[in-house]
């Protein structure tokens, strides 16, 4: 290995400057931000006047003068740009799970009013990510449907009601084709959510620009928000004044003070809150989006495919995630015999990836800040741990 | 008015030494703790700590490392003494809203399974949280159900699949009848999801002695755990089994990390989680929860019904409150022409409740920090602004 190229990569990064931002020392290299990212350094002292003066001081009137109340569309804003997305159509709060149960059930909803053919069928991604299915699975049940296993790319037929893809797959890192899949499933009629929990913040998904209906995904990885960091809700334009939610809580009202027993569902993405907004883990995340500024998710994707083709060509295992850099998210996964094992061992010698079962090493790769010298340095431990 | 009375009742209050745990200074009176809950002192030393080092240092392995992964039935074994429940009966996470769903579906599913006589009808509390509302009417129509607005100690009948009822009506403040209408529903065959969030910390609820079925409440009220904080879920144990959730996330799964395609629920309260927990307003609630170290729940509420009694005394506006103890939760509510107007002048001298639709002034009083004097002052500001 050269570790002159990797200096050399590393020092023509305009993204380079951004891992200072962070609270990283070169005892570890880092690379499962892809499952918490690491902490941005200006949020804990943010975080200590969020508690000890928004919260500690002024109390109730924080909900107003601190702007508690609106931080769910707020911080959807400052999401927005990031996934491709306008403004007034993303919402912060609850988790993925809970919010891949809103948004598929109102797909589902709105693909039953619009007449013609039944559509009694729910297509989910083959290898999603586990609770996508089991929220899916509960969403059809509750819906009347069936749930039905889809390899992204397979054809859409005329009884499906919606599309359940996640833009990344989180085991092998193989990116799908969301605009052609959200086109196939326009084209047959039905309606798309994706779920962008390993590609927000890790390329540029478009979301606006390839008319996706809904979608959702997690802050607390490539946007570094924070541990279990409050999930987003995507709703396109056109769909929110049909958004149908099946978790109408009080924050989705029209008049949330004017506590009403009847239900008036509001203008605009903030139909997809419910319950009252868990504040600390919001301002953390909105806080945590600071590094961002400035940062283009073009710049993003080009050093994420740098750096996993650099990492690809530094190590020998077999690779599950796919070479082509269309269909490559912004991770490397590689087959490992004792896979659980090895990664046990690398992350002693300071190499932090994760193993998922039953034989995979999982490299996540966030560009904010890894560098090559990094994944260099990984690659040259990973050999050690091998050998 | 006597100084001298309030000042004899503080001094011999076992609960007045609670007071100087709290970040709050002489400069106001707090009586919207029924609202949001002040901010423990030790707080921000301990998120600190959450932020810079768990997160920062530890990042990913704080799951483990941390205690982050078990948080939710961790904290949950806090709450359950305060609520009169046992150990491994109560999950925290999700807001009220989000866990009013999970406990009422769960709740006519068990009634729909036990079979017997049709039981197509959910009932309400008439004056019900909105949201309660809203949220059940949703659970309704998804199971095939119809709401019915119901008055707390009306009969039930053979048609009831569950009862969802406010324990304390956030509005009046009046305290129902929990250990009745749960024997009389159970009566009727039909089972009970009683929400504590204005009971919750402020008076003794018996949710194991009375067999409630299934009980929710927010933690940011008398439990002090901060804006939004997540709410918790109670599930009797002998439902736990089948405790059949319409949430099913993956961290509700028997195997979580096997990351399999087929849910297997989890066994015991964790049936009632979803997703990723939001972890540091989750551990914000957990650290504010040291207050109740020593604290017994008899004696919060024999000083509330002190501190109401009291203040009841030296106002003279009508009390939509009952009178009655048995009948009083840790509120006054006063009726008030212009009643947003006297609050607006209230908060401007330091006397800071809050006002409800459409004549209501709300004071909330938590024995843990609101003391005789206190009452007393609010009293004599109200009558300044009034004269």
């Amino acid at each position: 290995m050269s570790d002159t190229k990797a200096a050399a990569l590393d020092a023509a990064d305009e993204l380079a400057k951004c891992r200072e931002l962070f609270a990283l020392d070169e005892s570890v290299v880092y690379l499962d931000g892809n499952s918490l990212g690491a902490l941005p350094r200006h949020v804990p002292a943010r975080m200590q006047d969020v508690i000890a003066r928004e919260w500690g001081q002024l109390r109730i009137r924080s909900w107003e003068e601190s702007g508690w109340w609106t931080a769910p569309e707020r911080i959807g804003d400052r999401i927005a740009p990031i996934v491709g997305a306008a403004s007034g159509t993303t919402v912060v709060g609850d988790s993925t799970s809970v919010n891949v149960f809103k948004a598929l059930v109102a797909a589902i909803r709105i693909a039953d009013a619009t007449g013609g053919p039944v559509r009694d069928e729910v297509l989910v991604d083959a290898t999603t990510f586990p609770t996508d299915g089991y929220v899916a699975a509960s969403a059809a049940r509750m819906t009347g449907k069936r749930m039905v296993p889809y390899t992204p790319g397979d054809p859409i037929g005329p009884r499906t009601a919606a599309v359940l893809v996640n833009h990344v797959d989180y085991r092998s890192g193989r990116l799908h084709d969301l605009p052609g899949i959200t086109a196939a499933a326009h084209e047959a009629g039905a309606l798309t959510v994706w779920d962008l929990c390993h590609s927000a913040g890790a390329l540029p998904v478009g979301l606006g620009a390839h008319g996706v209906d809904f979608a959702v995904g997690c802050t607390y990885k490539y946007l570094n928000g924070g541990p279990g960091s409050p999930a987003f809700l995507y709703i396109r334009p056109d769909h929110q004044p049909s958004f149908d939610s099946p978790l109408p809580g009080w924050n989705s009202h029209a008049d949330p003070f004017g506590m009403t027993p009847d239900f008036s569902p509001g203008d605009g993405a903030v139909r997809g809150r419910v319950g009252t907004p868990d504040i600390l883990s919001m301002l953390t995340l909105e806080s945590a989006l600071d590094v961002w500024d400035g940062v283009s998710i073009e710049a993003v994707r080009a050093k994420s495919l740098a750096l996993t083709d650099f990492f690809l060509e530094h190590v020998s295992l077999e690779t599950v995630t796919p070479l082509a850099h269309a269909e490559r998210g912004s991770q490397v996964s590689l087959r490992c015999a004792d896979a659980g094992a090895v990664m046990k061992e690398l992350i002693a010698r300071g190499v932090v990836g994760d193993f998922r079962q039953p034989d995979i090493l999982r490299f996540g790769f966030t560009p904010l800040y890894v560098g090559f010298a990094d994944a260099e340095r990984a690659a040259a431990v990973l050999g050690e741990v091998l050998a």
